[in-house]
């Protein structure tokens, strides 16, 4: 089985800028990642754009929605900041037929070392592979819905709405 | 959704003991961890034993069965010893019914910073969600079904048989 | 013999608040990194304060004069954050007498473990032991008097005025 | 000023071998801790050996010498491992002239994480830069004289002899 991971930026791929003292991006750390995981699937990654999901506008949303329906795999993982995970996983949840496409994402970048990128990626490629298809989020051990989700921010955990 | 984890020791849980300089088991990391991975499952750690996986004997595989088939939980993951993994599978897998049990472990000791351990633990938590009943190991970001894996020991990884 | 580690604040002890994604200050580290340095000196930490040098108003330096002239060690170490350490280091200077001080800092935080703060402390500590009585800064492995040392901002290190 | 690193192996170097489970020496960090640790000094490295300590013979031990003597630089650090670390300062102690010579090392390897190294590094260069002629050995964030020092292999630290 083979999985397409598209990155998007969020907290997962920001590193700290030692001279100014401000988080940034510079490339994705995906590979490294997998790499350290052992990771022995079949992945394509796509860096699509590297942003805080703060910043995402309808416009980067339509380009993540063309890149997942122009996938030619059945598994897609798409990382994402989670400030605005749940509104992407809405916009895409309607209009993706016959794939499992797995939004994920980290509370902390995976630099700092205390990340939680590390289990929500092994979480998100293991869903993508079983889930049937729809749109999901995959954060703190679970899986989630497009249509019931919401990011509770005063927690910073993903919960249903109902 | 519940999970059970079942802890039987294996590299995840190794320690350095720096008076000599030799690798021991104290007590397991996977409250750490999964705490680490923000997670917010319902989970119930039973620490079954602590040991490394070539030592493991038909009897200690007798007492995992048993935990096995006691668990009130659909859902259960093993922490286990790679070495030996795929036999505990064997042995398992005619046995067990009507739960979906996921047996997982580490190349490197969480302990040691470069450990694979989140994300097999990532991987092992959502496969236990989603796979249908039946015995499995998940490494690698893949899953295998206990008649058809295999560890592959002179690349460390997992494979099919055929 | 013992030390005086006086703290305050700096990217030593920065930490990430992933609900809202900035960089803060709880509390210090320092006991925390000199039991990771199996430190067995004799260290009395007192934290002044916990700011960004940055804001560091001559105020707060006046604090940090008294502070110094105030410990009944010999050797005092200060962590502070390195924009404007020679500052700290040139007000200190001219008034310190029978004290050696030295003033050190990281450019990571240690929490975010590519950290040079293990490194630096580990520096600081010695250089307090062994040198004259002086203001210094130990920075990048190397000590610096403090009539004669400034950052360079765009390397990232401390380099010697002429 | 420059300072000569002779690495001999010990802890400090040591790695997690993942297909046996087993501890093994493949080459250096230095150059990678120093560049963690900002060092912005003149260092040469020469690896010596990489050996455990324990094995360490007297033929060892003259080599270490010989290469402490031919050294251009006044400051030596040498990377051991700390059992028998004592014994190697004890017989370059009486032999080394004009020369500041600091032994160190780690009680947990550097690739694991929690290491003691990048403190224990840290410190010995600047006792190296700074204690006067002679040879030391620089632990726990102290400097000991060649003869008068031991390690209390129960509490896993060094302390004088008297």
């Amino acid at each position: 089985m083979s999985i397409k991971i598209i990155v998007t930026g969020g907290t997962f791929d920001k590193e700290y800028n030692e001279l100014n003292g401000e988080l940034f991006f510079r490339k994705t750390h995906l590979q490294e990642m997998l790499a350290l995981g052992r990771s022995r699937m079949k992945i394509r990654i796509k860096t699509l754009m590297m942003i805080d999901s703060l910043v995402m506008t309808d416009a980067h949303r339509r380009k993540i929605l063309k890149e997942c329906l122009a996938a030619g795999e059945h598994s897609v993982v798409i990382t994402h900041g989670t400030d605005t995970m749940a509104e992407t996983a809405k916009m895409l949840g309607p209009k993706v037929r016959n794939k499992t496409v797995v939004l994920t994402g980290a509370m902390v970048p995976y630099r700092f070392g205390s990340s939680d990128g590390m289990f929500n990626l092994g979480s998100a490629v293991s869903f993508a592979q079983t889930l049937p298809p729809g749109v999901y989020i995959a954060m703190n051990g679970r899986y989630f819905s497009w249509y019931n989700v919401r990011k509770n921010k005063t927690k910073g955990e993903f919960e249903e709405v109902k």
